[in-house]
């Protein structure tokens, strides 16, 4: 459950350790979830005390139809967190060859892996996995540009695409062996909730379902994810604010020496001379941020909330 | 995710749609869910927006530890509750045969189906599954009394056993090949807050982890579970308070002419000369029962919340 063996970022606990401080007093920016989250409003004891019915499961997955427009030819299923979700993918069909390129959202390969794949960054295979836009560095795909033409299973993370849900891919969950995954923890800051969705082929998805048994969403997750799922006003208004927030920190990225290299409004990649050495500095004002093993000058900032900013510009200052 | 065609009991939506009313007038007494929940009290904004950190996690597998006396040689996972687990664990091993002693929780059976297994009710077999004590009638299981002597895989599903943990088989957690599973929503009363347990082979609880993904678990429920599993106190007094409760039903219950078979303090089975004709009674005064497609006679009530005693007393007066 907190299998942090791999490097997801995170890792504030650590980071408290080494750096001092109270996690009350930390901002923790290496993670892409939007600092002012989709509001709690008022949930109704049911949502904690029952078990959750059909109703409300319904209720969910037709305000995802809407939301992220699915085509009628494609069925959905929600899930704990698109993690969850990540992990059972490669066991629904026979292992092989896949392709994920690279640098990316490492728990992909990590689940391939696990489940008797030859995982490789480039070429042809029997499956393929894009994270749409990348994670870190916002790289978008097209169907013309999906490395394997010849796959037979299709996964498109969508975790990061609704700041811009032009780009989305969604028609490719109409295609046979296609998944389209969403999650709900990003773009609608509530991490803590767990709830992902895979939208794709109906055979696909009748087998995720079997694997993550009745109620695999949490009452709370229900309710918020229906209700957030049909509020597009407050989706517009929040990729309007993300757009200024993430031109706001380049700004002082750059003021500060570093250059932007994109990602998302989401969380903001960064060229520097020193990755580990900005991690430092930032973590002496108890900022943490993200460094990436296999590139020493990269760095991911996450948007810092309205409060924080003062604290970051003058750490940076 | 929400899968009900299996007969799960719940339903309510369904009975709502033939008998009428509104879902906050009716009484749902089809579950084995605790009516009066652990209290929720304040939860900290991070557990709704922020992911889950190892601290949190480690809290609750500590408490976890605690509560249930885990022994020193078993590993344990947390999981988005224990039907997560029910539909993962026939694939950890290779299938074969599977003895699940019948009736009982109906969801073992049909996930060891799933995943190839042939699966009777009695006789040796590779795998056994047992609830403990069993869900609909409380039968209580020992070492010495577990169908299958060969068994590689033994399932031992304690989701009601906190209401009488000195009956708890926990200690066979430390056995190769076993898996003990609790679950959070009955007892504690908070089944839409999705947290159960697989403790067990540290072999087969490491491949539970890394099919469940990072993160199975949301931050609320790392939060109250933390809290619930490490206060005995309000565990003791549910117990009697449950026991009390289940003593009152089942004197209802004699008086309307119905013969109680046992159960556990969490539900109660009663035998009835026509069990339809008892739900349909209770539900045309919106209580919703349990009936069990084998058996025609059998009755299954949870217990009612304090304020719906007189409600359900006029039912059967």
């Amino acid at each position: 459950m907190t299998d942090q063996v791999r490097d997801h970022g995170g890792g504030l606990d650590a980071a408290i350790v080494k750096f001092g401080g109270e996690r009350i007093g930390w901002i923790d920016l290496s993670t892409g979830i939007n600092p002012h989250p989709y509001p709690l409003g008022r949930l109704a004891p049911d949502v904690w005390n029952a078990l959750p019915d059909k109703g409300a499961g319904e209720r969910l997955l037709a305000a995802a139809r809407r939301f992220w427009r699915v085509p009628d030819a494609a069925d959905l299923v929600a899930a704990h967190g698109a993690s969850a979700l990540i992990a059972q993918i490669p066991g629904l069909v026979t292992a092989g060859s896949a392709v994920i390129p690279g640098p990316t959202y490492n728990e992909h390969a990590a689940a391939f892996t696990a489940h008797g794949w030859r995982v490789s960054d480039q070429g042809d295979a029997w499956a393929q996995v894009v994270v749409h836009p990348n994670n870190p560095d916002g790289r978008l795909w097209t169907p013309a540009t999906l490395p394997a033409p010849s796959a037979r299973l299709t996964v498109i993370d969508e975790s990061f695409c609704d700041v811009a849900p032009d780009r989305s891919l969604i028609a490719q969950a109409a295609r046979p062996g296609s998944l389209v995954l969403k999650s709900f923890g990003k773009f609608w800051g509530l991490a803590g909730l767990r709830l992902g969705f895979a939208i794709g082929d109906p055979t696909l998805i009748a087998t995720l379902r079997d694997r993550l048994g009745p109620w695999a969403v949490s009452g709370p997750a229900l309710e918020l994810g229906a209700r957030a799922l049909g509020d597009p006003g407050w989706a517009r208004s929040t990729r309007i604010a993300l757009a200024e927030d993430s031109a706001r920190l380049d700004a002082v990225m750059r003021r500060a020496g570093a250059r932007s290299l994109g990602g998302t409004t989401l969380f903001r990649l960064y060229e520097t001379e020193n990755a580990l050495a900005w991690q430092e500095r930032l973590a002496r004002h108890q900022i943490w941020s993200r460094i990436f093993p296999y590139n020493p000058r990269w760095l991911r900032l996450g948007l810092p909330h309205a409060l924080h900013w003062p604290r970051l510009e003058a750490a940076l200052a």
